[in-house]
């Protein structure tokens, strides 16, 4: 298969959007990009984003903060979105994607706040103290075609060729770490390298942390705020994902985004419901 | 002085709200909140946290999103507040708090996108690895009025009683560790124990982690995330702030908040601009 490129590959057909007036988008959400039936939350995040860029001044997501309603299934939507306020750095944004009921409703699925900005005319200092998650290289690491298969029906599975930690997938052979952690090389799987949009994918296109604490249902994301901080360079990201505080029926997931350059690309948190039983 | 309580004290009485009409609050920012003549942004997201508990069906704050648009200063103020969803254990909303500037235009000062609970009904589980930040007891720390004055006029510093962990604050003595951490004991002034409303002022009411990486400039805030997780024991906070990637002109400051009780009360994170020079 030729390598698919930014612009012309399954992720950019699966997130276009077409212009319907001003400010207001339509979209084709598909089924390859779902999980139990439902689109991913980074899916949708990285659908409203492309909408958002088109939309403000600014076309680069700096820092997104998405409430989610209620689950998004395949089939049209609409995106609105509202310029907040226009600055020389920075601009803000608000979204919102609905899909229309049996009744003919309007129902929202989810509410984005967002900055955007440039991030190709961003100073190129680094004053960090973060470093690269440790783990085996790509070739080292464990495909999902290598193990049983996951539980439920995860279409997003096959767009993504994610590489896992072999450290934290025992709990796709019944014996979580129990640390609430997961780390993976990602890829998509039509080789499209990286850019800032697809970086809101990344952040939430892992098996859930709370997996590696043996709880293995559905966690939907109440909230989930990604900062993109850096243009990924070229080929494949690191990405651990981490949960230190399971309590009162929420837990949250820290996501970070290293590119090939160890550049610190995208750092993400979000609170989610812990699954039932 | 007789100790304050909740419900009348300096906190309740700097962010109380007056109904107007339905979902609409009128507010009087006051200058003991400032940090350099401009209302802090912790403060203003407890004003609007408030507003928000009012007309939402839920009354606790449990993710609170804030795009900080335009410096808040002492005057005036209303805050417009939209119930986007109400469900059965949460709810979401919108808020925008606006002043009005000399031309009598409406100027929007911070946007935010909250999901409201009850933290009482929330189950008793705790499934964590996050451990307490480990610092000097109350009395081996440092007050505010043991330092040097702090950089610009900083009112906050009064409603509080801050006892700061003596290795982050170096900067002080123009010694900043380069670590990027500053840790302290957090209470009021005035000895009101902490609740769900007030954490979201703690998240953001200590220094700037930037001090302690040499940078004592104004670190203005992008967006800002609060996640509320657990109704704080009676008793001193304490509140550990860190910086891991200070790049592009960015920089991202987690904060966790742990009680009395040693629960992990509250998490945030926040997108902040770089000090000039």
């Amino acid at each position: 298969m030729a390598q698919a490129s930014i612009g012309d590959s399954e992720f950019d057909r699966g997130t276009a959007v077409t212009l319907r007036e001003p400010g207001v988008y339509d979209v084709q959400l598909t089924s390859g990009w779902t999980v139990m039936d439902v689109l991913n939350g980074g899916h949708l995040l990285a659908v409203i984003g492309r909408a958002l860029g088109d939309a403000l001044p600014h076309s680069d997501p700096i820092a997104v903060s998405a409430h989610y309603l209620t689950p998004a299934k395949p089939g049209p939507a609409v995106v609105r979105t509202e310029t907040v306020r226009t600055g020389r750095t920075l601009s803000t944004g608000q979204a919102s994607l609905f899909q229309t009921d049996e009744d003919g409703h309007e129902v929202e699925r989810i509410r984005v706040l967002s900055s955007y900005g440039d991030l190709a005319a961003l100073p190129d200092d680094v004053r960090t103290s973060a470093k690269p998650p440790a783990f085996p290289p790509p070739e080292r690491c464990v495909t999902t075609a290598d193990g049983p298969p996951p539980p439920g029906d995860f279409a997003l599975i096959d767009r993504l060729a994610l590489r896992m930690d072999p450290a934290t997938v025992g709990w796709a052979l019944g014996a979580p770490s129990g640390k609430g952690e997961i780390r993976a090389w990602f890829e998509f799987a039509d080789g499209r390298d990286a850019d800032a949009l697809s970086l809101l994918l990344t952040v939430d296109a892992l098996p859930p942390t709370s997996f590696d604490l043996g709880l293995m249902g559905w966690t939907p994301t109440v909230e989930l705020t990604a900062h993109i901080r850096c243009r990924p360079a070229p080929g494949p990201l690191r990405v651990a994902i981490t949960t230190r505080n399971l309590a009162g029926g929420f837990l949250e997931e820290d996501a970070e985004v290293w590119d090939s350059a160890d550049r610190l690309v995208a750092q993400s948190r979000q609170l989610a419901r812990v699954p039932r039983g």
